[in-house]
Order: structure tokens, then sequence, then C-alpha cells
């Protein structure tokens, strides 16, 4: 592989986003099921972003997707916050915390490779979320500057463009195989990371991802895999 | 002020232009007065994306312009060198170097602010220049997200959208007062930066912008303009 850049999921892949929006529900929510809550308002994700890339409205970057999802989710567990409590609520998702190996893992990573995000959150919410938990990415590329949600092919496309390299040099990481199979659809590159706990109780994903070029557990694995001459 | 994010041109107000392309120039045009090259071909650079801006030609990004402004300069200076070497002249500015000061100020300023560059570079050139002399932006915002070169209202307007920011919270930072009077013009605050060795011998700058929010001469001080309690 001649690989030059790693792309990265972010919800899933290198942060908790079920704890994160959890802790955050139950600080501003209290008495809501915080697990639960957040487990409904990740359920309106894909969907909301499928009305986008049907054509069914126009552009609307997650931060608004995100307020949505929540009003509607509000109704449905009859409270009814005020606006300040609503918006502080989005910014759950700006607050997520790193998986405890991500931060070791693209640190390492980093000095072999260039790194970017490539995620279906908005650039002010993946720059909040990096600054906060110390995300060391070299660019912060979403599916906003493309006016196309993952897993369209405008997304992974428009990554090798702005990165100015071949698809085949670019590796896209996901804890989700379907993010993976889009990836390979364009010709990127693959690496599937295991992520036994983003879904709590309400499942496990599958172990390994036959079709990826890579099979690893933990950032910090993708580093010793990719990266071996800086491992200590 | 109630400024949350810094947006910075790059060229001349960030690295020193000349110098690195000169460096290059000598390494790989011997023989060609290395100083008047660069400024040649930084001569070019105006005119080449005022032809995007004006609509004569189609989007193309800041390294397609310097090839074509290169091969362009090669004829006027009967040099014919490889495919190779043209790929690598172009690549010149991708490695030019900080002003002494930048760094330092950078990091101090990034403890209390988003910092992301604004350059009418593209962002491969922006991702490799951050990565070889360790400009820590927290975002690359280009040009080329909009589709627009500065000094067009789509490039500001597009900056602080991204960063999700009313635009009066965004502070541009550069060398140069055309493009902070394009960013006053948009809404946004602005901080001149006095580099008066960025044309080398070729002039000077103005000394200061009367109409900027803020004048320094180098980004260590406005670091300490803008973050004191942090200046040790």
């Amino acid at each position: 592989m001649d690989v030059r850049a790693l792309v990265f999921d972010v919800f899933g892949t290198v942060v908790d986003w079920r704890d994160g929006v959890a802790r955050e529900v139950r600080r501003l929510l209290p008495g809501v099921d915080a697990e639960a809550f957040a487990d409904a308002w990740r359920e309106r994700y894909a969907p909301s972003m499928d009305r986008v890339r049907r054509g069914e409205r126009e552009w609307a970057n997650l931060d608004t997707l995100h307020r949505e999802s929540l009003d509607a989710l509000l109704v449905e567990y009859a409270q009814d916050p005020d606006e300040e409590t609503r918006a502080e609520l989005v910014l759950a998702w700006h607050r997520l915390d790193p998986w405890p190996d991500a931060v070791a893992g693209l640190t390492r990573l980093r000095e072999r490779f260039v790194l970017a995000t490539l995620s279906n959150g908005n650039v002010a919410l993946l720059v909040d979320m990096a600054k906060r938990a110390g995300l060391p990415w070299d660019a912060v590329l979403s599916a906003e500057l493309f006016g196309h949600y993952k897993p369209d092919a405008e997304v992974y496309d428009g990554a090798a463009r702005l990165l100015g390299l071949a698809r085949q040099q670019v590796l896209m990481v996901a804890a989700h195989v379907d993010d993976l199979a889009a990836a390979r659809g364009r010709g990127l590159r693959t690496a599937y990371v295991y992520r036994p706990h983003e879904l709590g109780p309400r499942g496990v994903p599958p172990a390994t991802d036959h079709a990826a070029d890579l099979n690893v557990t933990t950032l910090t694995d993708l580093a010793a895999r990719l990266a071996p001459s800086s491992v200590t």
C-alpha cells in the first residue's frame, strides 16, 4: 500500500458518542433516562441525513439535524426545556470523549501520515471536539465541505481531491462496515476498527470486516501496524 | 470585541514565501537568479486568481495556477526543466518557512482561540506546510473550499459559517491591507501584521492599517494583545 493520508470516521470510531451524550443529558435533563435518550437521539441520525441524501430537503449541517431531532424527541419525552438548554444539548455532540486509545494512536500515526477527519459532523463540531479532546488532526474534513453526507461518493472523492492524493493513497478508518464499503467503492483503502462498546448493551458490531485491508481493535494497534518504526 | 476565532492569511503573514521559493529555485534551477525568479512567479499570482474571480475560467486551485505561471515563466527564462523538476518547483510553495515569531505566537493564541488558515493556498498545500513547519492550526480553511479566491466575499462569509460563528466573532489576521479591507467589508474584525521583509528589497508595506482593529508587528505581539493572561 502506498498510503499517504488516513481519514477517520469520528462518532464511534474515535470518540464515544453514547457516554458523552448521556453525560450531557443527565446534566441538562435530570430525571430522563440519559442512555435511552442518547440512543433514541442517535436513532434519528441516519434517517435525518438520508432525507438530505435523497434530495428531499436542502443541505443542512449536522448541528441543524441534531437540533431538529432533539426537538422531536423532547415532544416524545414530554420535556420542554428552554432555548438555552436545547442549544446546550446540541453541543453535547461537540463534547464527546475519545476512546482511551485514540489520542495516543493518532499522535503516533501523525508522525508518518496526514491525518484528517472524514465525518458527517460539521466543521465547527469537529473543531470544538478536537480542541477539547486534544485530537491532533492535520485537517478537519467534513461532509459539510461537500454538501453531501456519507456514504455519498462525493465525500470520499472530495477528501482525496482536497488532500491532493489519488484515492488509493487514502486509507479510510472506521468502526462501521457500511462506511468502509462505500469508501472501497470509490477506491480508497480501508481499515476496520472493532469498537464493541459503541452501542452500549444494544448490540455488538462484527468482530472483523473481511473486505477491509486492515482489521484492528484500537488506534494504537493501527499505529503499530502502519507506523511500526515509531513504536516504542 | 467578542472574538472566538482567528483566521490567518498565510503567504507573507505567517510564512516567508520569497526566501522559501528562492531556496527551492536555487536548488532546482541552478544558474537562475532565484530571488528575481521568485518575485516574477509571485507577480503572476494575483492576475492568475483574478481570471478565476472574473469568471474567465473555471475554478482551478493554487497548485494548478502556480504550475501554469511556472511554465510561462520558464519560457521567459529560456529554461526547460523536466516534468519532475517542474512538479518539485510547484511544491516550493508547500515548503515555506514561518516567520521567526509565527509558531510561538500561534501556539500561545491557540490556548484562547480557534485558529484557522484563510488562505488562497489549496488545502493540500496548507496541510503540507503546517506539518513541515509545525503550525498549530485547529482547521485548515482555504479559498478552495468555497470555489472563490480572496478578496471575494464568499471566502470570508464561508469561514464564519464553517466555524459556526457570527462574522464579528472572527478576526482576520493579515499583512495585506486589501485582504483586511475585504474582511471588514463582510463584518469580520481585523488585525494588521507589519511584515517589512515580505517583498525583499522591492518595497515595504504601510507601517499601519488605520482601519484595522489591531496593529501588530509579530504574532507574539498579537498574542500579548489578545491573550495577555498566558504571556509569561
